[in-house]
Order: C-alpha cells, then sequence, then structure tokens
C-alpha cells in the first residue's frame, strides 16, 4: 500500500488507454452500433449493437472470473458467477462488496461523446470491430478508473487515519474530495499523457492508419479520467468497513 | 487489388501484434494454463485454460460474424452461425471456402514455443489474463498472416496470371513458393519491425512495464510470420478457383 508504487501501476494502466483509443481510431465513428434496436442482431429488438457486445463479454469474462479483482468492475448486471477456481492475492481493501464502487456508467457516457472526437464521422460498416474495441477500451478505462479509486483511496486513508476517519464521520464529502485531491499530480499525469500519445504515434504510416489527436486525449484525463477516479476514492471512503 | 496497398494494410496490422506481445509479456509463461486438464474451469476435465478460452471467444466472436472476414480465420471448429446481419465489402478472392486456407495450428505452435522468449519464467497467478492476452495475440497474428495469404496471393497471381495458371496447373508448389518470394521485401518487414518495437517501448517505465527483447519480435517475424503467410499464399493459390 505504497502510494508511489501505485502510481506507477496506473502509470502502466495508461499505455493501455491510448492504444485502445487509437485502435478504435481506426474505424469511423459508426452511430448505428450505439442506436437502441438498429444493431441487426436475431433476437436482439432492444439494446444497441454496443450493449449487446457488453454482455455478451462480461458473461464471458464473468465464468473466467475477471470480475473478482477489485478493479475490474462490470459495465452489465445480472453476470454468471465464475466457472473457473480464481485465487487472488489477498488485497488491502476494506470492503466486502466491490460493486458499492462502480462508475461503468459514467465512464460509458463520457466515452460516447469522446468517439466523435477521435473517430471519423459517418460509417464504414465495420460495426463488429467498432463495437469490439469499444468493449476493450471501457475495459480499459473501467480498469484504470476502479484501480485508482480502490488502492489510492485506501493509501491517503492509512497515510492520515485520523483526520479521513473524522471526515468519513462527519459524512463530509466536499471535505473527503478536497483532501484527496493532489493538483500536481493531476498536472503532471495530464503532461505525462501527452507525451505518450506523441510518442506511440510518431512512426505511424498515415497513410495507413490513423491517427489521433493529443488533446483529444489528454482532455479525456483531465475531465474524466481523473474526476471519476476522485469520485470512486470518494465513494470507497464512505463505504469504507471500520476493522 | 493493388500489392502496394496490400503491403501498408499489412504494415498497420503490424503495430497490433507487436502491442498483443508487449500487453502478453506482462505476466509471466504461466505453464500451468497450456496444460490440458489443469484449467481449474468446472466441467472442463480435458481441454487447458487456453484452449477453453479461446473456444469461448470465437464462439462469442462468431455470433458477432467475425469469421465471415476472410482474413480472419478461427483456432477452433464448430463454431455457431452468426446472430448478426453481416454485410462485407466486396472482396477479389476466388475460393468459396476461406477455411481451405486456415494455417491457425502452425500459429498457435509457434506462438507456444515463443512465449518463454517474451515472458518472465514461473507462474504468477495470472492465469485468466494470461490467456485472455494469447487470445488477443493469437487474433492479431491469424488477422496478419491470413491477410497476406490471400490478398497478396490474388494480387500476384493478377500481375502474372499465365505464368502463375501453368503452374498451379502443373501443381508445381516449389515454383510457386519461389516465384512468390521477394527476399529484400522480407529484408525490409525485419528491419521495419525491429525499429517498431523499440520505438513502441521507448518511453516504457521499466519499473512498472516489462519490455519485451527486439530480437524475439524480429526473429518471429522472420521464421514464423513471414513463412506462414508464403505457405498461406501457395494454398491459396492451389486452391483458387478458375472463373
Amino acid at each position: 500500500m505504497n502510494l508511489d508504487q501505485i502510481a506507477a501501476i496506473l502509470e502502466g494502466l495508461e499505455e493501455t488507454i491510448i492504444s485502445r483509443f487509437i485502435d478504435r481510431a481506426q474505424f469511423c465513428t459508426n452511430p448505428r452500433v450505439y442506436r437502441p434496436g438498429e444493431s441487426g442482431f436475431s433476437g436482439e429488438a432492444e439494446d444497441s449493437l454496443l450493449d449487446i457486445r457488453l454482455r455478451y463479454q462480461e458473461r464471458m469474462d464473468s465464468l473466467f472470473g475477471r470480475f473478482c479483482q477489485p478493479e475490474e468492475r462490470p459495465f452489465t448486471s445480472v453476470l454468471p458467477e465464475p466457472l473457473r477456481d480464481v485465487t487472488l492475492p489477498s488485497n488491502p481493501l476494506t470492503i466486502a462488496d466491490f460493486d458499492k464502487i462502480n462508475v461503468t456508467a459514467e465512464i460509458k457516457e463520457a466515452y460516447l461523446k469522446l468517439l466523435p472526437r477521435i473517430c471519423s464521422p459517418g460509417s464504414d460498416g465495420q460495426f463488429g470491430s467498432s463495437v469490439e474495441h469499444d468493449v476493450f477500451a471501457l475495459q480499459a478505462l473501467s480498469r484504470r478508473i476502479h484501480y485508482g479509486a480502490f488502492f489510492v483511496a485506501e493509501a491517503k486513508f492509512r497515510g492520515n487515519p485520523e483526520e479521513y476517519s473524522r471526515l468519513i464521520a462527519a459524512g463530509d464529502r466536499t471535505e473527503i474530495e478536497k483532501k484527496l485531491t493532489r493538483p500536481e499530480v493531476e498536472k503532471m499525469i495530464i503532461e505525462r499523457v501527452s507525451v505518450k500519445v506523441n510518442k506511440l504515434q510518431a512512426d505511424i504510416n498515415t497513410a495507413v492508419r490513423n491517427v489521433i489527436e493529443v488533446d483529444c486525449v489528454s482532455d479525456f484525463f483531465a475531465e474524466t479520467i481523473i474526476p471519476l477516479t476522485k469520485e470512486g476514492e470518494v465513494r470507497y471512503l464512505l463505504h469504507r468497513e471500520r476493522q
């Protein structure tokens, strides 16, 4: 529960998010796949193709034990129990039900607003590939945001248990959030992400691969990933069980 | 059916392969997941965890229409029909059954031999994540190799239909392969891949992320990807239907 170590793991998860965004940007926006009732999927009259794919993917992943990990929070509900023996490393969290902290609805909403900024407009007919890559991007976001929400919050609590316990007992959301905020760290993350977006695309042959703008990604970290991580941290602390 | 355009698409698929290898290298080899009967998966006494994951993934992907694309050849068989309306762009291939050209058994065998070169030895308990990333790496390899097999072969045939028709009629495998081979292009691909492996990892924080050796990847292109693509090209030409 060392804050530097946790920050290093979060840093590693940034690469995956950026790569998933670049992968998705190889296809057009394909708005049809987000419209309910237009999936073209037999027996699915109501959901969008993205929602159907998310459901199938998460059901499969659940059978393999993905959601036993605290940071892997699902976007859909009513998931089957794992069929696999899952032996997880012990974790230092003091919360029984990880799903009390689940900001996937907010992640998905923000991601769908990002798409027109990173993809070419219109439709290229690559509907299956588009939602496949959406799911990978959403999973990478959920992992990064919930990892931060759980582990950063627990580490910060342990760094100052008296003060946090007082604020938690008082239910003082505003003060908890203020106490969790470190503007200089946020600034550093956003700058590091900007550098990575450039570096990861430095050798792309633009005749073959689409590139994404640095600002889209750094804005998304500033306006979505960092605030939702903090929102998750606050929720974690308010649900944290005393030992 | 322009050979330069096809080469450019193949070039774009290289990035994905390298990224998938780097993703997999974040976990140990975890040999248990490749051993039949040790999956820890309920009701699956015989297969390895990798084979179970491949089967689940490909069944889901098949429902969504992945294998309607010529270059997406599956590793498993007995797959369900798509539940989704799939409208594919017309393709210039003259072969009715894409699965006549399927080198996934060879891809999987070579990939399993590569793993100890890119992963730390031993076991870290991350069995689910390891096979999840194996599947992504295998899919990226299948796409690159079969895309080349189908489209490069068809383009080369069209560049010299009389000569290829003669060799195909004679069933002259050796001469066909010789005629398909362009050593200067192979050399260029291997050099380009080496540069990409370095560039994609140039900013990795090695305290957090494992890196992979350039040679592992360039050797894999030289000894597996390029030869299997060529093997697929030969098979395609021998199965090519006259119009």
